[in-house]
């Protein structure tokens, strides 16, 4: 059976797992901890976003001094406190997420995941999904030197799959997924299970919107062009 | 000086108190705990609803029975789980809320607080604001029939100041404020520090957004009806 043109390209948290309210929470930890008084909101809309960049809006949004010894304490506190969620059992796969990947399989639809986090904290998640990266190309932040919004990720994953990147499509819950879909000139598919609304999705690109990904193997017709 | 038509009508957490996302895993704790299986954002949406039609979607995006003694464990564990964060510090008032409350006073400008929340929960919010109950009105859930998006807690709260609700401006986060506002044929102003977007806002029938009290504070003119 020839292979179809159209690639999948995941986003991971908020995408295929059900972790961004946790990482938002988490990085309120270690901000606080750091005396950085920043609102949770504004933290939820940064969540995503390449490390490098979050740095940034930190040195913009508080007048304390952002040293990179303190980005690195702040990395190792949102870690801690990540990993308690993580223990706790609160961190699992999406509705449909699993069979959603089953069915690209069964159809050999190619699709790979390209996440801003870094493989140390990725691989947890991937053994949620029973995802293997020895078979799946996972590209995290680790690999490309310019995370999310930048399209570096989703560019570097289709390559592994040997896919035209315009004949892709990108899919993710944060608008940082699809300005990065854009700047590849990928077709952006925005998903609620982040906790960003219809309405932002769309206007950061996002051709369709689904609740999650169950409601997008749902819909799969919608978006995945034949043969 | 004649006191001016336009009152103030917060609702308190999300629009004063930067409380939403604490409330948002706490409720995933507890359902966690009862074997419910919700994703994070669909609680978040649900987020100052009143409790009772909170249990309502229970009910149906679950297929576990929803008993009257099942309900009392999840409000149960939701507080206990909430309090935790309280203990830990990070629920703290919006950046301008203190200053926005006092803005009003200065100004003799009326202004309320409606909660879907109990004055159990609330009472440490208060605190935190300044806000002495017995000196502003505060109408809690315990007060009223139906809580939002019914508009009773307001309707309730303009009656305490004696002011017009049809010159009183509703002030929310969530779009459960913003149609309590409508049914109240107020007008809603929305604050994107609960975590909607801003188009959830104007669609539930905002007639401005800020981001939270700060902003608003910043942009009081264009919303403070003179005399």
């Amino acid at each position: 059976m020839p292979r179809r043109d159209t690639a999948f390209l995941f986003d991971l948290d908020g995408t295929l797992i059900d972790s961004v309210y946790q990482h938002v929470l988490a990085w309120k930890e270690a901000l606080d901890a750091e005396g950085l008084d920043i609102s949770v909101w504004r933290i939820h809309r940064k969540i995503g976003m390449s490390g490098g960049l979050f740095a940034n809006m930190l040195l913009r949004e508080t007048s304390l001094p952002i040293t990179e010894e303190r980005l690195d304490r702040l990395r190792q506190r949102h870690a801690d406190a990540f990993n308690r969620h993580h223990a706790q059992g609160s961190v699992r796969p999406l509705p449909g997420a699993r069979e959603l990947l089953a069915y690209l399989d069964a159809q050999t639809i190619p699709w790979a995941i390209a996440t801003s986090g870094r493989m140390e904290t990725a691989r947890h998640n991937l053994e949620a999904l029973g995802v293997d990266p020895a078979k799946v190309p996972v590209v995290t932040r680790d690999q490309v030197r310019h995370a999310k919004p930048d399209p570096d990720l989703f560019l570097a994953a289709a390559e592994q799959l040997g896919v035209d990147i315009h004949q892709s499509l990108v899919i993710g819950d944060s608008v940082w997924d699809m300005l990065a879909a854009q700047r590849a000139r990928a077709l952006g598919v925005g998903f609620l299970s982040g906790g960003y609304g219809h309405a932002e999705l769309q206007q950061a690109g996002a051709f369709r919107v689904y609740a999650d990904p169950a409601d997008l193997l749902q819909h799969v017709d919608e978006v995945a062009a034949r043969d």
